[in-house]
């Protein structure tokens, strides 16, 4: 009997039990049965601080809706993350809506009266007590910094010398790429300290700047033209290919790691930009709360974990995910974007 | 009045009137402006032979749903073309159904009978006259081909020398990217043939070989495990970030150019690999006919062209893409992907 269409993503396959996936007997291991068979020690539980809990209303069925949002630890983005969290202690964001939806773009939610081109309301006053950040915050500075990632220019291809497969050497969009406490970054490596061979015999790296990549599922700060940087009262969420452009030229602020398919699914607005018209203000969804997990009666919090960025199975797992050999595949692609390594994420065990 | 929280990606943009961008005169025209200025003759009329009218059911408000879908031509896929020509003329799509919805990953549409773990009926029969492609089909070989795209990593950075605008040097997926007649690929250099140098000097390659990438929207043939290649019964498209690692394992056949959003805004299955089980089955959304447009009525005929990847206008854009001087970005990328440099495409004029 077959039944594998298409293979799955490495990364949404995690999501699916072990018997949902191919009867057959693998030649090799597949990205999810590395992270299926890691060590406890390796997941690292995310702070509740650090978890948001966004209601939206029911869907056209009824059915709840709630999506959860890691938000990032430092030394990324901490004044809006302060922002963000006072923004939700003020419960400033209940009420508001999904006012944007752009196909391959951004799901964007906020005050639909605040800079709306289809506005037919007074904004909604913001709370006491916001940081205003500066330009200079959508990097940060790290230093000994493990990058992990996969690159086919690599004169030692990833995967065939140990002392390689913890370096990338970037992207387009960035002299190195790799992750930093379990996120996604570019990074300008501080070439005065050393060189190209110093690189690759050396994982840890002395960073010049670090910064959060636009990957899939990541939120960011809306702002309007520089030098405003947003004060987290508008956020969105990447909804399609990345848009890496942007990175160093908004902030990110954390990522969605359950529920995406709330905010991805829905409708595309027909306005400029993919705001929704006034004609569609049927069409935005409306966040009825938005609260800390933190904040939450303890038996209500949603605990999750992460797989450590720094440990030998995400190594191997974004090694796997860079030269599938699983069988669905003929021919592996010998290296793997940043934003196509994603961070196994799950619900930590009661 | 402050109403741009975000910018739009540039190959959305191309979507919008110009009035509904911003107001403020740019510092530096944006891509979508340099392709608003493109001369008539930079546009490439699409064969009808080459358009497929997809028409779904309409929506839950009764709303007409119709996906253009632009057929790749010579010397690419031709085989599974060939079979999707006669699978839409023997009609036989008509009453097939949008089956698997995967977050970040595909939608997918074909008999809900065939091949799906969730199936309750028996399989339609195919049709007579199919071809059956091998492997190699996956890539095609073409000479003289001009590669355009941007890459940091170039010595001589895209936009400074231009003599070196119309290269790229590759991706963590492909030795080179580059444009192949409107479509984006992946190539293999014969570099027995020529040096970096001669590279970098002469954008007119002879490429070993040439195979188009998995960008968002395009589409591709369903398959079982190797050797099957698919037929073309079963196709998916790209609703996520770029799934490169299916490059040269999947047929691609085609992109979508209009009407992506009623593929990607589709509920999520919540069965293994995103089908929707047998409880959602009121999920799939039906597909009532799918037509070559060369067979609709002449007044019928819907009528599209694409930028020409070889005219200046497109490096212009592909260089903007990469540098964006517009005057919401503080920091130029200085490079781009090659899913993020979308070939512009617009209906022709009556």
């Amino acid at each position: 009997m077959r039944t594998l269409l298409l293979a799955a993503s490495a990364a949404l396959a995690l999501a699916l039990p072990l018997a949902a996936q191919e009867a057959a007997k693998p030649a090799a291991l597949a990205p999810s049965e590395i992270v299926a068979a890691a060590p406890k020690a390796d997941w690292v539980a995310i702070p509740a601080e650090d978890l948001l809990m966004m209601t939206l209303a029911p869907d056209a069925e009824g059915k709840p809706r709630q999506v959860v949002i890691q938000l990032m630890p430092a030394p990324f983005s901490q004044g809006w993350v302060h922002n963000i969290r006072l923004f939700a202690r003020a419960k400033w964001y209940d009420g508001i809506s999904v006012n944007r939806v752009q196909d391959n773009y951004v799901t964007q939610w906020g005050d639909p009266n605040y800079d709306n081109p289809e506005a037919t309301g007074k904004p909604k006053p913001l709370p006491e007590g916001l940081k205003v950040m500066g330009e200079a915050e959508y990097s940060a500075r790290v230093e000994h910094t493990m990058l992990v990632g996969g690159n086919r220019y690599d004169p030692n291809p990833v995967g065939h010398d140990p002392e390689v497969s913890h370096l990338t050497r970037g992207d387009r969009y960035a002299p190195a790429t790799g992750f930093v406490s379990g996120w996604p970054v570019g990074a300008n490596l501080d070439r005065g300290k050393f060189s190209n061979r110093d690189l690759r015999r050396d994982p840890q790296l002395e960073i010049k700047s670090v910064w959060p990549t636009h990957c899939y599922g990541m939120v960011g700060v809306g702002r309007n033209y520089s030098p405003d940087t947003g004060s987290g009262a508008e956020l969105y969420t990447v909804i399609g290919h990345a848009p890496r452009h942007l990175d160093r030229n908004i902030a990110l602020v954390g990522r969605v790691i359950e529920g995406m398919e709330h905010l991805s699914s829905l409708p595309r607005g027909s306005g400029a930009l993919g705001f929704y018209t006034a004609e569609e203000a049927s069409k935005r969804t409306a966040i009825t709360s938005v609260r800390v997990v933190n904040d939450l009666p303890t038996n209500e919090q949603p605990r999750f974990e992460y797989l450590s960025t720094e440990s030998a199975t995400f190594a191997a797992y974004a090694e796997a995910i860079a030269n599938r050999r699983d069988p669905f595949f003929i021919t592996p692609a010998g290296g793997a974007d940043i934003c196509n390594i994603r961070v196994p994420m799950r619900r930590a065990a009661e």
